[in-house]
């Protein structure tokens, strides 16, 4: 039986999401968590890898297992094995034909700018801080210039594996909320470190440094180099993973962040 | 000369705001930072001497040193100097009868609870956590009978150093944010764990173990055995500290937490 989860995670207790010999990864915390659960090994497929701080609201990710455990007994389980920086929000036995991976429809995630002179302390692990002040609404406009489908090259870390540059990008929308700036981002796929990259870029322009048409040079040069910066991970959260709605997966209504 | 300063903490990083033999306390890591930048050893006095696991976003003291310092020295300074965990928000000189704790004419706390089944991983340091589901609306009818002036012997520690339980309750409000209830708690002054005991009765009523009025008999009998728990301390932050106009200290907009 094929079964998915929904997992939450604080990133800055990992090296990531991937399991890597010798580090704590959040895969390993959760297939030893499932194995215990279903008393035989468990291997995960994941939505999307997210790297070494970066965190997970709605992570998704599936599994099969012979073992047969209601949906609470699953949660539950795994919840009282897991290492307290990972929690199950939620398990639902899917079709063979659901992949975490490859059904997915789209992926939105959230990066968090705390903008102000002194660092942060309480937030340290879940915000970016930038302490040049930024100004939200030529980052919106810098953003205007990106969304749709692109060749995002410019935007693609080098160790990116995937096997196309294009990648549509539905929502990049800027947000002041105080000392905090939210970039809520929402495409069908994200190449490697394109989140960050792409914060980096609107950064630049919030910040002064370029105007917000140099998004658009950036896109259009498909050049890594021109981007600049790649923006730090603590700040970024996955927030969300869309799939078809025949698989009935759980809407979790995340909270504010 | 004497300073005021404003200082952000995460409480789950200390024994708690005072100094205590052998464990890292918020005010010896203030006092070492502040002592490197005066070149000389600087003690400080707090507005709000929390407990452990409680977090500080507006917490507010002051100190006396002949050094010579700007604010902008005495911030960067320090900041550099304090543990990650840590951080000065702004520094102010102020006139010899300022006292951070003394002339506090209010102090306002946060008290956020995840209500939601699954344990939280990602704000696991940073709230309380309720499975059973809490009615906001009856949280906030027993709120309204414990709103003014009253004996507060009730919600007060056995340890409680304060010499008379009359508090006066300026504000109890309850906001739900999705999985998020938000306790606002202002007063002149507050009782040991007082703000914990208004918590522990307004969840007792929340979840329907009690009905709203029970918050008055508790009040009413001034006899901590009846208000029951103590709410844990994760989710508790001193938001502000209120003083006369007269002192100028700034007004910082608190991010959303």
């Amino acid at each position: 039986m094929r079964i998915a989860i929904g997992v939450e995670y604080d990133g800055s207790a990992f090296c990531g999401w991937q399991r890597q010999h010798g580090q704590p990864s959040v895969q390993a915390a959760v297939e030893a968590a499932l194995s215990r659960v279903a008393n035989e090994p468990i291997e995960v497929v994941v939505a999307g890898r997210t790297d070494t701080g970066v965190h997970g609201i709605g992570q998704v990710a599936h599994f099969d297992s012979s073992a047969l455990r209601s949906e609470y007994a699953w949660v539950r389980g795994a919840n009282a094995a897991l290492p307290a920086a990972v929690s199950l929000r939620w398990a639902l036995p899917v079709p063979d034909d659901f992949n975490a991976r490859f059904s997915a429809t789209g992926r939105a995630y959230r990066y968090l700018i705390l903008n102000r002179p002194e660092r942060p302390a309480l937030r340290r692990h879940f915000v970016s801080w930038i302490y040049t002040p930024l100004d939200a609404d030529l980052m919106q406009a810098a953003a205007g210039h990106l969304i749709g489908r692109h060749d995002f090259s410019a935007f693609r870390a080098s160790s990116c594996q995937a096997r196309h540059p294009v990648r549509e990008l539905r929502r990049l929308q800027v947000t002041r909320m105080g000392d905090l700036i939210a970039l809520d981002v929402e495409a069908n796929a994200f190449l490697h470190h394109m989140v960050r990259n792409l914060a980096g870029v609107l950064i630049a322009v919030g910040s002064g440094q370029q105007a917000p048409g140099w998004a658009a040079e950036v896109l259009e040069s498909r050049d890594r180099r021109l981007a600049g910066v790649t923006a730090p991970p603590a700040g970024l959260y996955l927030t969300h993973v869309s799939y078809p709605e025949r698989f009935g997966l759980p809407q979790l209504l995340a909270e504010p962040w």
